[in-house]
């Protein structure tokens, strides 16, 4: 009988019921499940330098499970710690819920403790044993709340040291990270740090984000992206039903996302909008701003030829960095308000301070704010970050490009080429989707990447990510493995130093999800081709249930 | 089979093959329901007013049908119209569905238009003839779409002339006006206008709104309130379970609703944040904003004091209107900007058009403006609606309390009395939920006030709405019948004349719905008692399927 030990939805009362599918390869007991190593791997690029920073845990080979006799897995009871770092992603607990279930099936004396809100839990020494209890309320639930997370970084050679003492002190002997690129990144080098210190642990990644940019071959997608893709679809695909339905509004929303612009194409494939920007695109074609706004308008006067003064733009929140005269902008505002801090701060009236920010810019940098619309340029000037930086995450790039567009209608309306009306609303979804119920496919996936985390621990290896792969497939067809962290790893520069991080991938203009995207989108810019996919589906017939992202299904799909 | 015309999702296609089920009283040949009368009835206020407008509907009898033989109802073929009004409720389509069906079981020859764009398609005299095939592709489904809608209302003699005129070249036979308070009261007085003609033709209505606040006795709820309140819910219960992964943000949550409550009240039982505005509590506790402001900071302060710099807050966006202070200043730049319209527009600098603004108010209207944030005095100062007033619906409430939170909360700081972080995120839930995909309740309860609506039709009924109750029974046992429109109608002053309308129901404060959150709201505040609902599910266990809302529960439960 399931408890209600607190007020739950009639949905979590079902999902914690859901039982994950485990890839067949996985399935067996630990002494039959056989690490098959693979060639040598080199780092995605400046593979010597990488090395240098990687002496030791550079060049491992990659590894897959396969069915077979397996006389090294450890035998004697293991402790094993795992961490959240960074944003939240649909299946965290999923991930727990696998190694936990990995661990204790290999012996039910291995133990798992949580460490708590991040590396910062490490560093403090803050953390809870994992139990059957705990996670029977957690099974398949969103969040990252059973141990919470945090964005603490590790970069440090103390905090190298730090991690190994509070590690020794607490008798773990494996830590998994979970989290995204820089949480990988940190995770190779506490691996490495640890090698070159003689100390036997092993560390082992996750690969999660909701933003899509941690892939490759075999790291087909992290999991999350499929879950807050799906809720940001369903949410676009009623605001382009209503949309169509009042055809009176122009929709401009912002989709979470850092910089690639993954979950903007992903969405875009599900509710087929009428315009999707794609940063990496504008890179590329090294578009200005008024290129973008021309780019747009353009949309809004052909639409409006065809009686139609409606639609949904997809404006991912990573754009504005690709632009390159904001990006310039960017840069130049941040050395202003760095060399001038503590000016600013004392001036205290809104139009002085403006004043004063924009008097040291260049004249071209000036013109670039006062051309932006007035709201999104105090944005610019006015919000900071943490460190004292233009706050990017609260620009709100929607509105920024309403208000040019918008100008840009209005000098057409002046020219007598558009007669339409510009009506707008905006909108920005991000957080309404980091922690939803993970579909049936995140929480099959991030609890097999868990426990095959489980079997890489108890395995000896250190230094890797946990993947599983063929995801096209059904789950029990699932190819599990490791891969060396320091195969995706590249340098950097950062801050103006050179580091070694692993790297972002970004939406590939050259790959088959962006070309099918390029070949439908002028179709979408002028018809109402919307599609609604509607809230994600745990129950009912598996063309809904078992569905996978389409980027995945351009990308990834292997024969059955 | 289903035919894809176009693309379609997953969902949509499973969704098409969803029968709705009718309500067994219903079910019965058309000549063996019998529509039994009750009493005369008498408007919710103002009678002899209202009677004084309503000479030949007035005082009309409830109506309920019933299994019996019935020799009245209409046999040679009829024209049905259907018109859709404001803005959009998941269910519109199906209640096309219901009232199509509704007819052709009754008589093949019966015939369904729907008029488009609202009002004004039949001021335009623009239609298109509903047939099995395109309804095939809507049945289900969110949005208006179909037939589309719009604001267009009906108040004059000449409109009402108008109407008649095409309605008669049509030659429409019943008029089934899809909408809310206002769109019904238009339906009212058609009715009453026709009658008054001696033109034989039936009109009737069918409650739908999102917003909730159109209900009764008979009305036990609006068509849409179901599934747009569990969109609201399931994005809040993502963001209250972010909220507690990461620990350091306030989330301040905006909800659509316009003036009335009812869906901030049922998301905030479904999700159980830690704040939930109720502006008819404002209202009737006649609090200033400062109140407002000092309830949420005591909340905040309390968490921080517990160590929780976090938490969520629902603001519903009609919050703004029952503020006394704000209010007043809404009058007040309304009749500053008529006054000024002109010389307001010809000022191009913002800074000098505010000063400008601030100097034709009052004092302390201008220190009120002046305490607000900067962003929104901007807004209250510089966006307008089409009529030129102060547009209330996009003043960022949830902004401006963040906002005046903040400063009180720094003014504690300063008093020692606060020494917590307060990093706060924003939001606006609106166009998300108005076209979901109906849930099976909505999908159910549209289908039967169509199909309901048909009946009142071919029975004669006119200046009717339909009406389908016990909802919290399984369908089958639902009752229906109609009520009179009159019958809801109060005198309300609008632009200084006095006009019967139908009153819209606000949150009633000795109601059942509201004495269940106040015994709850303080333990939500302190604790972290989030619900996470989750997705709508249409498929798997009844219990999560058939869920109908709190509101409802609490409101209307009837014994099985």
């Amino acid at each position: 009988m399931l408890q209600k030990l607190r007020d739950i939805s009639e949905l979590q009362i079902e999902r914690l019921k859901f039982k994950p599918v485990l890839p067949d390869v996985l399935k067996n007991n630990v002494r039959l499940v056989k690490p098959i190593k693979g060639r040598r791997t080199r780092s995605v690029a400046d593979q010597s330098e990488v090395k240098g920073f990687f002496k030791n845990t550079y060049g491992l080979p990659v590894v897959t499970f396969k069915k077979g006799r397996n006389i090294n897995v450890k035998k004697k009871p293991v402790k094993v710690a795992v961490v959240f770092s960074g944003g939240q992603a649909p299946g965290g607990h999923n991930v727990i819920f696998g190694l936990f279930d990995g661990l204790k099936k290999a012996n039910e004396d291995h133990v798992l403790i949580g460490y708590l809100g991040g590396f910062a839990g490490i560093l403090d020494n803050k953390y809870k044993e994992i139990s059957k209890k705990f996670l029977n309320e957690y099974r398949n639930t969103g969040g990252f709340d059973y141990i919470k997370s945090s964005r603490a970084k590790i970069e440090t050679f103390a905090q190298f040291g730090a991690i190994k003492d509070n590690l020794e002190m607490c008798k773990v002997d494996a830590l998994v990270v979970v989290g995204g690129d820089d949480s990988n990144t940190s995770a190779a080098m506490i691996a490495e740090y640890l090698k070159q210190e003689n100390i036997d642990k092993c560390i082992v990644g996750i690969p999660k984000t909701i933003d899509g940019d941690l892939k490759n071959q075999f790291i087909e997608t992290s999991f999350g992206f499929d879950t807050a893709t799906k809720i940001y679809s369903e949410l676009v695909g009623n605001i382009c039903r209503d949309a169509n339905s009042s055809q009176k509004y122009w929709h401009f929303i912002r989709l979470m996302g850092r910089k690639a612009s993954h979950i903007a194409l992903e969405v875009g494939f599900k509710t087929q909008p009428n315009v999707v920007l794609i940063g990496e695109e504008i890179l590329a074609k090294n578009m200005t701003l008024a290129n973008v706004v021309e780019y747009i308008a353009d949309v809004v006067v052909r639409r409006s030829l065809a009686g139609k003064n409606f639609g949904v733009v997809l404006v991912p929140e990573g754009v504005i960095e690709f632009i390159p005269e904001i990006k310039e902008l960017i840069f130049a505002l941040n050395d202003v308000l760095a060399d001038n801090a503590e000016i600013v701060a004392s001036i205290l009236s809104t139009e002085e301070k403006t004043k004063f920010i924009c008097g040291k810019l260049s004249s071209n940098m000036s013109d670039l704010i006062m051309g932006l619309p007035h709201e999104i340029a105090l944005q610019f000037m006015l919000d900071r970050d943490p460190h004292g930086n233009v706050a990017l995450s609260s620009i709100e790039t929607e509105k920024l490009l309403i208000g040019m567009v918008y100008k840009k209608l209005e000098k057409l309306k002046k020219e007598k080429r558009y007669t339409g009306k510009f009506s707008t609303i905006s909108h920005f979804l991000g957080y309404e989707g980091r922690c939803g119920i993970p579909s049936n496919f995140d929480a099959n996936y991030s609890y097999a990447l868990g426990y095959n985390a489980a079997l890489l621990v108890l395995n000896g290896f250190t230094g890797y990510m946990s993947y599983v792969k063929n995801l096209t497939k059904s789950p029990k067809q699932w190819e599990c493995g490791g891969i060396p962290l320091t195969m995706m790893i590249d340098i950097e520069k950062r801050l103006g130093k050179e580091k070694p991080v692993i790297r972002k991938t970004l939406v590939n203009l050259n790959g088959k999800s962006f070309k099918e995207f390029a070949k439908k989108r002028n179709m979408w810019a002028i018809g109402e081709n919307y599609v609604f996919p509607g809230p994600i589906q745990y129950f009912g017939p598996a063309s809904i249930t078992e569905m996978t992202t389409k980027t995945l299904q351009y990308e990834h799909v292997v024969k059955k």
